[in-house]
């Protein structure tokens, strides 16, 4: 059994090139560029309600970083620091070490320091607070969103939600698609390359963690619009899943890290070379309107109005 | 039972004056004050590790936050901003308002913005996150010691983890020593304006929240220096208190959240008259020595060398 000094000493301290100071004192210190603002956001993940007691420690690592970077993400803030903190209910080296290989893996991808920490004993929880950076004014806000906007989504969103029923033995996947929903799920990609090149295109933009409809009524409510999604025009669902399921999956999963923004439709052309750029594709799914505030209206393959049962995930709901 | 989303917006959006953007959004967004570093800790506060099933939730909010605040006055950061992420076994409505007002109490005495955070089910955990900023080149670092400084703690350690013995029945204080005891443990009070004035003034400074020894363990470590402290100088014992567990929590005890730092010996006369200005007693315990860094000699009451056996707590030690 390892000291608490000793493992943050052993697997937390590799050197922070952006940071004065980065672990091992009672703070980190940084210098923040001139003129930016400075994007903070922190996400707590909770062993049986964000991961799976048997979840790969190195994949964990990955994860808790990279929720964080999606916030940063869907500000259009660039990442530059990261603080972790966690409780552990034992000190295991092997546990430790593969997390912070995941941890790293990630920041090193990202161009991120892991500048400090704490650590404790306790029901496993990793908490990370991430830092980014961005140019006065540049914020994707949730609250920037006007009619007339088209409605954006990034990426497959749903696979991961489908991946955690595959897990559950809520449904059967074929080892393919399992394999491409189970990375979507373990190692999640935050956009953080969208979301700084969305910068002056998007006028709101959201990151779907808590389900692509929880999340739209987000920017929806903040910015006082109403929404038409047509899920003709979201990604196709993969052939080989329930599609019941699947679309449920797509519209209210939640775990995904993909962005969803509003822009104006005269940036269509601009936000299809950016798609071609990134290698990602971009769903134009719906668009906004100026009546009843908060309002949602989704409508099938056929154009039908459907009935949404659900928007999200909500841990407390 | 609330919302997730509700319980964040009832309790947690108090208007914030110094960002750009509360709680709400993916991120918080603040501007930092030209010409700043910042300083960032991060500390999580985990039920049964560091509080009782049924501390009062008002004193866990003021101490989740003045914990991190230690760490600050610590480096000598003038506190601004911090986030909550926290973990809960249930939403109860009582529980997070009374919380919420311990937390809001802390910062608004110390003029913190509590600009965004996470909420979520599981365990009970909280996990802060405190910024703060200093003039560069100023931070009261741990690696600052040097051979002659004289060695200052402020305050009355050891209270607090008397308190906790008495609490958990190890010890039987009378009531008014058992009071300012629980009140240490339970609502410490960090040493911000101390941390602030010691710029200038300290080589090196830590806050004693791992117990007094310990911590001036990790400042010799870190300065290569070792260190002579003398019980005789450090604050008197109470008098009502077993003087054995008493003189032990003073020295290892943990969980309080006093200065101790070294300064050259031609300081002596300020740091006088700052004690006196903040009416907080400042103990000249030690000094430093240039020989067998970490290395700690302890005299006790008559000079004679003292055997130590704890320093002070360790997670997983």
């Amino acid at each position: 059994m390892s000291s608490e000094f000793e493992l943050i000493r052993r697997y937390f301290s590799r050197p922070t090139a952006q940071a004065i100071l980065g672990p091992g004192d009672d703070c980190a210190l940084v210098a923040p560029s001139p003129g930016m603002n400075l994007a903070i956001t922190t996400d707590m993940l909770v062993e049986g309600t964000h991961f799976l007691p048997n979840t790969d420690p190195s994949r964990l690592g990955w994860k808790a970083l990279a929720v964080n970077l999606s916030d940063l993400a869907a500000m259009g803030a660039r990442p530059r620091w990261a603080l972790l903190a966690g409780s552990l209910p034992e000190a295991c080296e092997s546990w430790v070490g593969s997390f912070a290989e995941g941890l790293y893996a990630c920041a090193t991808r990202f161009g991120v320091d892991v500048i400090g920490g704490d650590t404790t004993r306790g029901p496993r929880n990793l908490c990370l607070t991430a830092i980014g950076e961005l140019p006065a004014g540049t914020a994707l806000r949730r609250d920037g969103a006007l009619p007339g906007d088209d409605l954006w989504v990034s990426g497959q969103p749903g696979l991961a939600a489908l991946g955690l029923a595959h897990l559950q033995a809520r449904t059967r996947l074929p080892d393919e698609l399992a394999d491409s929903c189970l990375a979507s799920l373990l190692r999640p990609f935050p956009r953080v390359e969208l979301g700084l090149s969305l910068r002056g295109l998007a006028h709101a933009a959201i990151d779907i963690s808590d389900g692509l409809l929880a999340d739209l009524g987000h920017i929806l409510e903040r910015s006082g619009v109403a929404a038409e999604v047509f899920v003709a025009q979201l990604p196709p669902l993969p052939a080989q899943a329930d599609p019941v399921l699947a679309r449920r999956c797509q519209l209210a999963g939640g775990d995904d890290y993909e962005l969803m923004f509003s822009a104006p439709p005269e940036k269509r052309s601009e936000l299809a070379a950016l798609a071609r750029r990134l290698a990602l594709p971009l769903w134009r799914c719906g668009h906004l309107v100026g009546s009843s505030p908060g309002r949602i209206d989704v409508f099938g393959e056929e154009g039908q109005p459907l009935a949404i049962e659900q928007r999200g995930y909500d841990h407390f709901g």
